[in-house]
Formats: C-alpha cells, structure tokens, sequence
C-alpha cells in the first residue's frame, strides 16, 4: 500500500470553492486560503440559526497505545462512509499539534484512505490557529513580566507617575501564567527567566517559569468553547494570569493587555474548512491533548456542522476517560449539545496491550508480536474495551464499536472480537471499520449502525453540574468516571482548593489531566483497573476558560523528543515536494 | 484626518485576483489567501526570467527617532506617485514583526494615504511567514537539547547501541542556536532551560540561554537572502548550532533536522501579494530590524517584483548605516541585483532630534516640541541628513531626499531644508513627499525625480568584496561604512574569530548589529559623528544565511515593552472590528 502522503497525493481535490458549495455554505460565509483550504465566517451561524440541528456523532477509543488506534482514520472514515449512504454529514475534527507531528506520534490527518486533504497543509501551520494561540499568550506572559519589571524598578509610586497606571502589585512568585510552544521540548519544562549580567537590572526580575505546549493553553480552550467572537473576548478577560501582594487576583483585563489578545485570535476564531479524499466537508478548529487540555474541537466548529448536515462525526482524544469525558461534562455543558452517538474504536493491537501480558514501556516502540494471533491477550485487553463501553453508557449515549482493521490482522482474532462485544449484555453494536484501506466503502456497516443508534432518545447526562463544589466535581469524575477508589490532594492543592473558594471560583467545571496510557493515573497500569487512587498534586484556575485544572500523578505539560524524532524522516524532494510525513 | 485603521477601512480594495493580474502574474501563479492577499508562486519566476529587469529604488533614511521617520509611508507614497505617471511599479516591503506591533512603534504598513491594505492583516499574521519562522528556529533548538538529554543520560554508548545513531556528542556549554520568540519579552533575554525537581533528570541538562527576536533568527537572514527552495534547504543545513566535545561545527544537517526545518518554511518562501490603498501590487516578504539583524526584505521578492514591472520600490530599515549598508554589501553581492536609486528619508522632526540640542532618551516619549520652528537646531542636524547622502554616494549610487511632512511642519521650514540640501554639491535632488496626507498624489515630484536619477548608468560598488578576511569586511563597514576612528574587539570575539578561521568561515559577509539611534554605536550620540570607536563584544557564525554576525556596543537582540506598551490600545470594537491599531 502506498504512504499516507503518496495516496494523499495521488487522490484528485475539489477546489475548496465546491466543497464549500457543497457543504450548504453560501459565497461571502468562507474566504478561501489557497486552493484547498477556507476560513468559515461566523457570519454563517446567524443565518443558519433556524434550520434544523442534525445528529453529533462522538468518536472516542479504548486506552490507546502512544502511536493510537487510528481514531481520526475511523472519524474520517465513518463520514466518509456516512456520504456513501448519501446522507449529508460533516466532519470536525482538531489541529494537529506540531510536538506529536515532529516528534512521535507524526501527523493527524488519519491515514491511508480516510485522510483529510491536503494532509501535508493539515499537519504543518493549516491557517495559523495555534500560531495566533501561541502568540496570543505569550504576549501575556510578556506583559507580566514587563509590568512587574516597570514597577518594580523604580517602586510603585515612580511607576505611576511616570506611567499614569496604577501599579498593580503582581507577587512576582505568584504567577500562573507560564509561557507555551507549539515543540515537544523538554528543556523548556521548567526554565528561570529574567537572568541579568552581574550588577545589572535590564532583563527584569529572575523569577522560575516554563512553557506547556500551545494545545494546553488556557487561549486554545477558550478557542474550544466560545460561541463568538464577543465571548471569546469576554472569556480572554477572565483569565488570572497571576496574584498580587495581597493574594488578590490579577487577570489580563487588569493587564490592559485581553483586546490585544482577542485581536491575535480574530481569525483563529473561524474554523478551517477542508475536505476528506472522498470529497467529505471537514471542518478544522482547536487543538490535540485531550490529556493535558480539554482537547476537543471546537463548540463553533459543531455548531456551524451540526446545521449544514444531517449527520457530524467528531473526535475526543485518547480513550473515553480522556476527550469523550470532557467532550461531555465540560463541552457538552456548555453548548448545551450532546452527542447523539458515541463510536469506540478498537484494534487487536490495542487491546492485546492493554491484556497486561506484554512489558510495554511508554516512549518504546510498540513490538510486532502485538500483531500476532493471541487469543488470550485479547480476551484479557478485552476487559478495557468493556470498561469504556460502561463508561460511555454512564452518560447515557449510545455506543458502537468500531474495530479499526490493521492489514496485519487476523480474520479470527477479527470475529473473535465481534464475537465478545456481541455477547455483552448492553447490547451494543459492533462493525469492523476498513477506512484505512477502503475508505467510506470499508465503513458502510459501521455508519449503518451508528445512524440507526441516533435515532433513539436522547438521555445524556454529564457526571456533575457546574454548581456543585470542586470537591464533588473532582470525585465526580475521579470516582463515577474512571472508577477510582478515592482521590487525594496534595498540600498544594489543599491550599490552592481552599484558595479558589475564597475567591470565589466554584461553579467552575473541572478538567483533569492525566496520563492517557491508563484509565488510572499511572501509565503503566493496562486494561480495566480498579481500587486506584487519584492524586491530585496542582489545580489551576482557568477563569476565562470556565474551568478548574487538576494536574493528576505524574502527568506533564511538556512532551519530550524521543531518541530518534519523526522530523528525521522528513524533507523536500528535488521538485520541493514533502517526503516523510506521516 | 482620520486615523490610519479608518483610512483603511474606508478605503474600497480590489479582489487580490484582479492586484495579481494587473501585477502581471498569470493564474496559478498565486494562490489567494482570502480576498486581499495572495501567495506568489516561485514558478513565476522560471516564466518571468526572460523578461527585462526593472529599476530598482531602495528607500533609507536618516537617523531615525525611535519612532521612525516615515519610510514606508514614502515608500508606499513614492510607489503610487510612479503609478500616477502612469508607469509599472511593485512595492517591496518586510512583514511587521508582532513585537514592535504590540510595544512601542506599533505597526509598519505605511500610514495615511500611503499605505498597505488591510493594514491590519499585514501588521498581525498576515500569511504566517514569521510563525514559521520561529517555529522551524525553536524545532532545531527543541532538537538540540533533546540530542544532548538522550546522549549523556545513560552516555554514549548506550545512546548509539538505543537509537542507531552516532552520538554528536554536542558541548552543552558551546550551544550557539538560541529560542525565539516574535515578541518583545526583556525576561527571556537570559534564561536558564532544562531544571529538574531535585533528584531527578527529565527535562533534560540545565544550561544558560536566551531568546532573541524572530526577526534576528539566522532563519530569517536565510529567507531573505535564498534564491529559490533548493538554495533554502541547502542554508538551512549549513547552519552551526554548537560544537561538539572536539571543538568542531554541529549543523542542522548533523541534527538531521534541516529536512524538517525546510518543510516548515516551505509555505513562507513565497512572497505574500498585497495592495496599498491606490492599487498598487505589494510584495511582503522576510522580516524587520536592519539593527540586529540583515533586516531587508527578500531577494526573490525583488526577483519577482523586478521582473513583473518598471519599478520596484523597496526599504531597508532605518538610516543608510543600517539596512542600507546591508542591502548594498550583503543583499546585492548575493543577489547580482544592485539598486539604481536610493531614496532618502528626512523630517523636520527628525533632523532637529538630530541637532544634539534636545535631551532625548531612548524609551522616552518625543517632545512637541520637536515641532515647532527652531532654525538652528534644522540646522545643526543638517549635518546627519549630509553624513547619509554622502553615504549612500560612496556607493555609487544616486541619492534623492524625500522630505516626508507631517502636519505640524511650517513651510518655512520646508523650505530652508530643501535649499540646504540644493546648496550642497553634490547635486542632489529633494522633494516634499505628502504622501501620508495625500497619497500618490502627493509624491509625483519625488517620483519623477526619482525616475530620472535611475536612466544613469549604475555605478554601484559595495564596500567590501566576501573574499577579503574578516577584520578587513569589519574594518571596512565600520571605518570607510560608519566613519569610525577603528574597531576593537572584545577577547571573547578575537577568540571567535580566530574559531571560525580555524573552522574555515571567512568567505562569508558581516552583519553588524548596532543601535539604530546614532551612526556610531553609542545610541545617544546624534547627527554625524565621528572619531569613534566601535567595540564589537561578540561574533556569531551565520553560516546557512552567508555572514558573520558582530554585536557591536550594548546592543540587544531581544527588545522589550516600555511602561506603557502599544497593545493597551487594541480591541476589539462591538462588531469585531478591530481598532486601536496604527
């Protein structure tokens, strides 16, 4: 079979003007960026108020492997098989994240004939959304530490009659606002800035810092769940970037600095319009990492989907403690829509990992013999796929199984899988999904099941409401979600729990990051485990974002560059085209 | 008169299909980036390359105030002034970096009548060129670090035995490729990367580094100066990023990142296609800041331009010692192209900040009283407006003195200027450039005196040939260029320099970095001195983009936000309308 990029390469393009047509935009709702890529004008929402909102389809996933089990393969692959059924469906799905692009995990377009095109524009800058996040927030960060410097130079008094502000008093040791890259970078983790040459005071205050990736900015969560432009700006308003001598918060508003913010993400706020090799509108919008972000696309991109088409197919990261929980408790809230079907995509590899039989060690290569037939890792990684069938009927949502076919796989293992699910007593649906090798003609079962699934009622319902304590919120998804046995907080997060509430920041929702190799919080613990502890060493608050950040075991905000990165296979050919990108 | 972002807006702009044909440019030569902006195609050039060559005019300026003397404003305005008579003509412009944006000098599309359209997509991310800069710079930094993490853990043995690779064994101590960032952060100037929590060792070996601006990045030298991509990707793997344990070069190539940085900037090598407010077809391309870095806009831009038109109008930044200098020795000995005309930029403002009769700081605001009548101060700041005719003579080309108004300008004054510059014998032309309050209309006599001084014979000669030793292309910048008594270098740069003999780099140019405020190094010396020393503290070894870089006095390389910084002007308006912004 030819390379993900060859095949994306080879397949024929619709301008993006016909893709746009096609999808029910009208001329004046888009602005075209090159041939095959479109800017969507919110402008569309107002007009597309009054027509009917179509079915939100959910793809989420076992405890994946780190290189996945091809999740954005089946969301492209089921809208692509939805088309086949000639049902209007659109397709929305995040922006790559260039960490992963250059360093593991390589793009995130899907793969072989399920692949958004063209995927080479989809994995590098695609129209600049994590640029303007990136940029958006450092610029923050570079306010702070410039107004803590003016201040503090001369003090307080000097500042102000120099300035006409009033200083605002930032405790240079209480800032939360870290700066961010679009790099897996390790090195950045934690950094000291602000160094001066001996007996000089020209680089400002030494004060320890670091940088998250872009994807876990607070910005690109605000990107996620604003409804407009004017939300958004609202949003950016409320973030506390930082607390000031007396313990009061400080936000970018105070900073003078939340316009200009909105300002850099004036065009991140409209989503991305491309298509799929099948000719499939797929919308871009938000960004990756479910794990240490909310990591869903976004809630304009669904709502501007969800009234083109009949049918929306999107994904939440990693398995459904991760994307799909949030996808839930915090976007869902929100927008006040919920997924009508929730797809889980397995793949014998997959499970087989998370059987406990095999020494798997992240940042490893994952070994071939994955591939080869075992009848009991896969009855025993079969008890995760069961676990996360639970789990998104915990919410009420309907769920079909997606088997993701690899070539190497084995017909019997195959139907020794369906076998299993069909014999759960949920009922639940199950279909082997070939997007990968046949595109929306190797899905046609599955998006047959999944339609039929979202024609019944509706009973969603998310894990906690927003009113609720943080406590409550915490066990909530901890303990009912991931089925832990009891949470704990460290000291830190005592005080910064004990802190929020005198500020009054408790009807937030929360969001938990965490390792995704594991329902736990440990990563090594494969399959469906039970009894565990979720330790809870940090919150954040989150105040433009709406939420509050709970940094569980050891999980990090920073992924590093393994010892040979996915750059290395990438350049230009002679006539300057990408090889190597995946 | 309306502010700058009204003008704009006001303004009624040609669909940028209808700019690119009337620039010339076929279809399929450019792909549209919304209605306004284009990327150019460098397939145009193997079309256009039998076409005859324009003139090219370059724009410089006294010794700017720090905020500007209006050199795009008569770039754009001289630009539409030839297309009033009637004549092809492309502006050349660099893309605003967010930095100034956001702090001090706001943003670099012209102003007025004379200006790039829409100035607010120009001066933000336009086509995210600058992004991609800094994100192919911080991917090679990322590399580096995470190079030296997996070799020295477990040493390098086991690395190589690991990974497959030959250990680089890279001197954590001699890492030369510093981050970026595309702000003005004073804090990241000196920073400390890869700390740890005591007792553990993941986010890599603690070491000193700093962040320069993503105009300064040797990335962006190398846009600016590379003739097509091949030419790119070969730069970028000459880059040296550090020396290893035995002293030698480590590159890109070596990292085995070149690849992967030249796909990142394969997008940014195509000159974005603009308008100014008169229709006139603008090439934006490479970055800002001729103080620290090359500073001028693209070869293949004036590639391009030239080809498409009589005439080509471009900048370099600030007075005739900076971007100027750089265009004629760096640019043009690469290019082959030399420019027939130089323009140069005075005001009435500027050469009476100029005089040494007011006390001006840098970072300070510039007193009104800078424009009101004061003979004797025009007069004495004369002198600076003589030092850059006579400098851009030195090279053999023909200078005009655009006198560039402003509102506040008595005619007497006016006058005076433009008799003590027709008094001088050099034969020198001058003309009073309104094209800030009227557009071309107000630059026809500039044009015209232009258009005359380009029929001469071009008798161009850079000051320096690349095959001369180092110390003689030093000497030569800084004596016969600046007017300095001699040059000193710190023991740091002697030590570099006999480094990079060794090393075998000294065929390439020199880039000097220097305060932009004084012909010499020191910022608060004015008008035209001389007897100076210039002290050069540090080299740099640019070899991808072609030079050795020198910082010259107390120049810095990371810029930072005054009291009161630009950004505390923008927002956005009830409609999403963006103001604040000039």
């Amino acid at each position: 079979m030819l390379s993900d990029i060859d095949i994306c390469r080879n397949t024929p393009l619709s301008p993006i003007t016909e893709i746009a047509s096609k999808a029910g935009l009208l001329e004046g709702e888009y602005a075209s960026q090159g041939k095959f890529k479109a800017k969507v004008s919110l402008a569309s929402l107002k007009r597309l108020k009054q027509c009917d909102t179509g079915k939100l389809i959910l793809v989420t996933a076992i405890t994946p492997t780190p290189l996945g089990e091809g999740k954005t393969v089946t969301t492209i692959g089921l809208a692509q098989g939805i088309a086949k059924l000639n049902r209007s469906v659109t397709a929305c799905i995040r922006q790559p994240s260039m960490g992963p692009v250059f360093g593991v995990k390589g793009g995130a377009a899907g793969g072989g004939y399920s692949q958004v095109a063209p995927m080479e524009e989809l994995n590098l800058h695609l129209t600049g959304d994590i640029h303007a996040v990136t940029a958006a927030h450092n610029l923050a960060a570079a306010a702070i530490d410039a107004r803590i410097y003016h201040e503090q130079r001369n003090g307080y008094d000097d500042f102000e009659a120099r300035s006409g502000l009033t200083a605002l008093r930032i405790d240079a040791k209480r800032v939360i606002w870290k700066r961010v890259m679009d790099h897996n970078d390790r090195a950045l983790r934690m950094v000291t800035v602000g160094h001066n040459e001996p007996g000089k005071l020209i680089n400002g205050y030494e004060r320890e810092d670091g940088f998250d990736i872009s994807a876990a900015s607070e910005l690109m969560a605000i990107l996620a769940l604003s409804t407009d432009l004017k939300d958004l700006r609202q949003r950016i308003g409320n973030i506390v970037v930082a607390y000031n001598t007396d313990g009061k918060p400080v936000t970018t508003e105070d900073l003078q600095v939340a316009g200009a913010m909105a300002v850099s993400m004036k065009e991140a706020i409209e989503p991305t319009l491309m298509q799929t090799l099948e000719g499939v509108p797929t919308l871009i919008h938000a960004g990756p990492f479910a794990n240490i972000a909310h990591g869903n696309s976004s809630i304009i991109a669904d709502n501007i989907a969800t009234k083109l088409s009949e049918f929306t197919v999107t994904e939440g990261g990693f398995g459904s403690d991760m994307g799909f929980e949030k996808a839930c408790n915090i976007k869902a809230q929100v927008s006040g829509k919920a997924p009508d079907c929730a797809v889980i995509v397995a793949t014998l590899r997959g499970l087989k990992a998370n059987s406990g039989l095999y020494d798997l060690k992240p940042g490893q290569a994952i070994p071939d013999s994955l591939f080869e037939p075992d009848p009991n890792a896969l009855s025993a990684g079969f008890e995760n796929l069961k676990w996360h069938i639970n789990n998104v009927n915990k919410y009420g949502v309907p769920a079909v199984v997606a088997i993701n076919r690899f070539p190497q796989d084995s017909e019997q293992e195959l139907q020794m899988l369906k076998e299993l699910v069909e014999s759960l007593p949920n009922n639940v649906e199950v279909a082997i999904s070939e997007g990968f090798a046949k595109g929306g003609a190797g899905t046609v079962e599955l998006a047959e099941k999944v339609m039929a699934q979202c024609e019944g009622q509706n009973r969603f319902a998310p894990l906690y409401q927003f009113e609720q304590t943080t406590e409550e919120k915490l066990m909530a998804v901890a303990e009912a979600g991931y089925g832990a046995a009891s949470i704990t907080l460290s000291n830190k997060a005592k005080q910064q729990l004990a802190d929020l509430k005198n500020h009054g920041y408790d009807q937030l929702a929360v969001c938990l990051a965490k390792t995704p190799l594991s329902i736990s919080t440990d990563g090594s613990i494969k399959g469906a485990p039970s009894g565990f502890e979720v330790h809870i060493r940090e919150l954040k608050l989150c105040a433009g974002a709406g939420f509050i950040y709970a940094l569980c075991g050891n999980v990090m905000t920073m992924p590093g560059l393994p010892d040979r990165p996915a750059f290395m296979n990438l350049d230009l050919d002679d006539h300057g085209n990408i090889i190597g990108l995946s």
